[in-house]
């Protein structure tokens, strides 16, 4: 019997309506851990390559982690994964809250699900048991509503539920997870996949107790984490300001992407900045599972912008992409955007990007509003960029060409709008500058899932603040590095927090909450798991398991025909900015094909190819993994 | 000022008398730590490549570590390190007993020699003092004497002799660096390196406390590890039979190397056997430093082999190279074979693989006694296997041929004697049949130092013991793999038992007193070493710094010009045995390519090549390495 996990896998086949469970051997568990890697695990044994991502084909997952669930903070997370129909990569969001701490207390680790249901369906699991339930009367209704049917249908209001809204019905191809209203598995449109599977909802509860090995360790370390927090001055800011509070210091350091990556300094970034939040429409704050931080801001508004505070409120992700980036300073129409995306279950990352294409494409000369459905899509422009998100989400007019994501957008429009689509492997950019934070631009260029803010660290330049350079010491980053660097100790640097990154992905931690950003150290975190498992472990373990998840995502899109060549930057990362990170301060693109390099080698890959070598799999246990498919 | 180590080097320049020191940064003791890495550091940093290993260019280095001296178990041991005359690649051996921590207390962390004096010296260390003293009157003496004599001369008992004996004046390619009589840094020819410097001797004496970041820390590991040992089966057998252990399990294996590797069954093993020791010569034992496990033997025998305690006793490797190897039986005449090699400064290794050669080829008639000196050196002559270390160590007749390594030897012998020369990269093979221990060939192959025993594991399959293999758990190693395994699963268990090992060698922990083989488990000791230093660290930190060990010596060794080729096995181990392990199980050639591939590829190497890439150099923090001269 398995201490902290539950040893069950729930599987489903849509098509034929069938549910059962399966066992995987504890060295599965033990290798893969959850999250991230157990999903690829699952999808580089099972799914085909090359099959369509929005067909009965792809193999979707939802899988939570062996340390999941457990009494202490930090790890709330829990990972969809799939064949993106975004990038045709490898497709994963995780998001925080309490689905998948819910999913292990009701006797599941994990779900695989295949095939596509004849009519809409949703997964009703609980405690142990699990059944799929006619969802007819819940197409076309926004999230509310369905959370709301499905809670009254089954008499509990404590039902998690995690659900593609209408955006994943209508094969939005960056449609999102979203949990309980607001949480969401935001990027990659694993709602798409939802959606074309006609699976609307995973609704769950568990009233099941978990086994630790040591219940007595975990509590200690829970309050060790506890006391922690108000030591760490990123926990303190989080608690304070959520992560709103990156909208000042970004901006200030000329990285705040503008304008559609134009500027990295926004004239407007005080009326949309944390401090403006708290002392205007914040209503409350949220926490995670088991996590006292309580980061996620709750916001209400009224009047033209009314925002319902049971849709969370903006992360600074959003203030940015909706913000920032349109030329929007209306903290108030941010606060609604973000809640219509929640509504309608759109990635609001894509959603902004996409949004403030348009809005650069009208500036040039290459959209009017005679192919906007009327909009004047220019920056700035808040209630256009809010028309636009009820188009998106409708697959509407103009709306319908954006919902394909920003690069396949781009190709339609053709006379150049290519060059003002930000996106890598058609994943469109999050909210941080890499111009000016030249680690980040190996994050965005070799993240398997596409430019992504949850593959590698933001920005491997904060390890120079001394408490979380020396919360790094254990994984073995030692130096402090300048954001403008990108030589040898760069790349040192930036493999190592790319493998803290990724254990956190595949065991569900939360980077808000751990080291090195906040106080759930990452020396307790390898205890944790061994209090919660039983095993021998160490951090050591954990970080062959970051190594582990990357390179099986990067396997996973070999197989499906992605190469080096993919692995670039949209060339307005080496143009001009309107203000921010000054030119010699910027990346050059020669710089960028000597980092990807030295990354490729450093990761055991081939230099050139960026192909993991034979041996290097067969180092992290991967040597199973067919290359070809 | 740093916590645990003294952040003093201490350097000499013998050719010009001059003796001063240095602090490196506290960062180049974090990445290197101390042995074998820290003395790689000095060696790429400051020795030029390609220069004779004899001459005053090469730079010899005693290395102690940031744990040595710490007031626990199972951390005794230093390095020697040079360009080595038997190779002329890495030259390093460890040493356990008391003159490393010695040295700690003594106010230094290590030494770096260069040069050649003009005359005959001896170091002299004492808290925190150094000066070279005239050793015009050691000259000739053997290591009892010069012993006895330094003590006498500077009025104390106490002080501790690493030195060269005879062997190493007259430049004996295998002359090893003897601590106390008992304790040698035996491989790859350091001897030879001090004796080719005029420097006889390095006499420590510290009296001296070291500073601990959390004494009390360290004093409860101490006891946790000494509570441990009666807990530990291994750690129990080194207490009662010390590591003559192995002889009978080896040879029900199959792989106790026997006649020169004709045969892995000796008929003869239970006479050389721990048993037979306990119940005839056995005098009492020895503990290193810290350590209550007390593995070392000490004999004592009278009448035709006299041995004198104060030299010790044989190691398993030395019952097997002197005894089973050279097919002598006679546990008395090991043991006087023993003793002068202790008294010449000679590795009982290579002089019992130099002489079972030399039987190989009087049995195969390439040699008669007309070349030996009138000696018939036959299998299971234990007088003629006396005379020929004497012969050895003095460089007289026959001798002088052998005291250049079985490699040289066997060239200017010709006759076709190179097909009984068991060497790589020119150093004898130690004394695991390889045949019957798939993963052996790996780290016999590939060790930079030639055939060596404490490069990597011994044997990986030692792993399926359920005890061991628990304790090997945190580096992640996971799974049971059997000896005559060589694919992928036994390359990730060989690269990461080869970390462990590696990583032990730069700390100065000995494998009999830690895990996975003993009580000292892997999380002990990071803790250890986190208490001794006040450093944020963990078991990650310390298994990539075996990595970067393993990769430092790649690094010296592609300077000196060696390349892929090198990592080969000698042409018996695909041949058929007298008796030992069945064809069936034993290697093939294409399965050792494919092995060797495998494990460039794991190390982030060139599969083909060998050559570590830039990128894993980043990642390693050695960037700094200039591989051409």
């Amino acid at each position: 019997m398995p201490k902290g996990y539950n040893g069950r896998i729930l599987r489903v086949d849509l098509t034929e309506g069938r549910i059962w469970e399966e066992t995987p051997d504890e060295r599965v568990y033990r290798l893969y851990m959850g999250g991230s890697a157990l999903s690829l695990y699952y999808l580089l044994k099972e799914l085909k390559p090359g099959v369509d991502p929005l067909g009965p084909e792809n193999v979707l997952v939802f899988m939570s982690s062996v340390l999941s669930g457990a009494p202490i903070p930090g790890v709330p997370r829990y990972t969809v994964a799939a064949r993106s129909p975004l990038t045709g990569a490898f497709g994963e969001a995780e998001a925080g809250g309490f689905w998948g701490p819910e999913l292990k207390h009701a006797g599941f680790d994990g779900i695989v699900i295949k095939g596509r249901a004849p009519r809409p369906v949703y997964l009703w699991i609980k405690d142990g048991k699990a059944e799929l339930r006619d969802a007819s009367g819940l197409t076309g209704k926004d999230t509310g509503e369905v959370q709301r049917i499905i809670r009254e249908e089954l008499g509990d209001e404590r039902i998690r539920v995690a659900q593609c809204g209408p955006a994943g019905e209508r094969l939005v191809r960056y449609a999102c997870v979203l949990n309980e209203l607001k949480h969401a598995n935001g990027r990659t449109g694993m709602g798409a996949v939802m959606g074309s599977k006609n699976l609307r909802a995973v609704a769950v509860r568990g009233t099941g107790k978990l086994e630790f090995a040591d219940p007595e360790r975990l509590k200690a370390i829970g309050k060790e984490v506890a006391d922690l927090i108000p030591q760490s001055p990123m926990a303190r800011n989080f608690k304070q300001y959520g992560t709103p509070v990156f909208v000042m210091p970004l901006n200030d350091s000329g990285i705040l992407p503008t304008r559609n990556f134009q500027a990295g300094i926004f004239e407007g970034a005080q009326k949309i900045s944390a401090e403006a939040m708290n002392q205007t429409i914040l209503h409350s704050t949220k926490g995670c599972y088991g996590c006292p931080i309580h980061c996620k801001r709750v916001v209400k508004v009224e009047g033209k912008y009314a925002t319902d505070p049971e849709f969370g409120g903006p992360e600074y992700e959003t203030l940015a992409s909706l913000g920032s980036l349109c030329g929007v300073d209306n903290l108030e129409a941010i606060a609604h955007g973000n809640e219509l995306c929640n509504r309608y279950g759109l990635d609001t990352i894509s959603t902004g990007v996409c949004i403030a294409f348009a809005m650069e494409c009208t500036e040039q000369g290459i959209l009017s509003p005679r192919d906007t459905d009327g909009i004047e899509l220019r920056f700035g422009n808040a209630d256009g960029m809010i028309q636009m998100i009820h188009k998106i989400a409708k697959r509407e007019g103009f709306g319908d060409i954006l919902a394909d994501g920003v690069k396949e957008a781009a190709r339609r429009i053709g006379k150049g709008a290519e060059r003002y689509a930000l996106e890598i492997k058609g994943q469109e950019l999050p909210m941080h500058d890499p111009r000016g934070k030249k680690g980040l631009v190996l994050s965005y260029a070799t993240s398997p899932t596409g430019a992504d803010h949850i593959e590698a660290p933001h920005d491997t330049s904060f390890m120079s603040e001394t408490p979380m350079l020396y919360a790094a010491n254990p994984a073995g980053i030692l130096e402090p590095m300048p954001a403008v660097e990108i030589g040898p100790r760069k790349i040192r640097l930036f493999v190592h927090a790319q493998q803290i990154w990724n254990f956190f992905n595949s065991l569900g931690i939360c980077n808000f909450a751990a080291a090195p950003y906040s106080a759930f150290t990452l020396p307790l975190i390898a205890d944790a798991l061994k209090a919660s498992t039983g095993w021998n472990t160490s951090l050591y373990e954990l970080m062959e398991l970051g190594e582990r998840t990357v390179t099986m995502a990067r396997l996973f899109n070999l197989r499906e025909g992605l190469s080096a060549k993919d692995d670039r930057l949209p060339q307005r990362l080496f143009e001009p900015l309107e203000a921010g990170t000054p030119r010699e301060k910027r990346l050059t693109e020669e710089e960028f094909r000597e980092a990807l390099r030295l990354y490729y080698g450093a990761m055991g890959w081939d230099p050139e190819t960026g192909v993991p070598t034979r041996g290097r799999l067969a180092f992290l246990g991967l040597d199973w993994v067919e290359l070809s498919a």
